[in-house]
């Protein structure tokens, strides 16, 4: 693994993915129109530049009641497992950077725990098909869903935040 | 754990937390002034209501390089584990509301992957002590910190956000 390293990177001298504290269950899977690494967006706003197709939350039908009453927000928070991603590169040099910088100052999908956060429009729940019509989304065809909030303004809406 | 379900309320037929589809490693803890699970606040609304106290999040040594260019940014967003919640309650009825609804369309702590969300205010950065300084946050004191990531007003601040 340490040869896709670049000049600059610093790796932990441990796998944080070998050390389970706790344990995720995927509760579905996401359908976008990305079906390959090297052709993927790499953030939201590239997503929506390259296509106004919508996103496709595939829940396990066990898991379809748990959507009750989510029809009522216009916008949710996805969380879904970037199973794909080495998770020990502690200092990274991404592109377009001229700099080594800290994971957690990064979104990268590489980190010690691989999940990503992605916040959209609600564009349509079926409970009876467990499933959920978002906006666009960044991740691979078929990434691991996590988890399915709701989206408060009033906690997570900072139109004003910086960085310098 | 049944006897604790209230009326209208449904649980899975199985535990998510016994199915390990990936893992994750405790990167750190938070520190709140919230010792005891009955006197918590419920959100992260309460928690600003009760407290100017600051929140400290207290990394694992290893992981302080990893903070590197965060002080830039005004806002970021913090996942932690929620450990002590039940994860197989599908529909639950939340105090104040007039029925049972799905967990998806609630930020509760019970969930299939008991991950929660904060976004706060970035008030410090230490990397050589490996400690984040952030505003109130409405969990217990002593919470497993899995996640840092810079808050991006471009992809997550929605302030016309509703509900209905």
């Amino acid at each position: 693994m340490d040869s896709d390293i670049r000049e600059g990177e610093v790796a932990l001298d441990f796998d944080p993915g070998a050390k389970a504290d706790g344990s995720v269950s995927f509760i579905g899977w996401i359908q976008t129109p990305w079906k390959e690494r090297g052709s993927a967006p790499r953030n939201l706003i590239q997503a929506r530049e390259r296509t106004s197709e919508p996103a496709h939350l595939v829940l396990q039908p066990a898991y379809g009641p748990g959507l009750s009453c989510l029809e009522g927000y216009s916008h949710v928070v996805v969380l879904y497992w970037m199973d794909r991603a080495r998770r020990d590169l502690i200092l990274q040099w991404p592109r377009h950077s001229d700099r080594a910088r800290g994971v957690f100052s990064l979104r990268s999908p590489v980190r010690p725990n691989p999940i990503a956060l992605g916040i959209v429009p609600l564009l349509g729940v079926d409970q009876d098909m467990a499933r959920v019509t978002v906006g666009p989304l960044d991740c691979l065809d078929g990434t691991p869903l996590l988890d399915i909030k709701p989206y408060h303004a009033s906690t997570d809406a900072y139109p004003n935040a910086v960085s310098s």
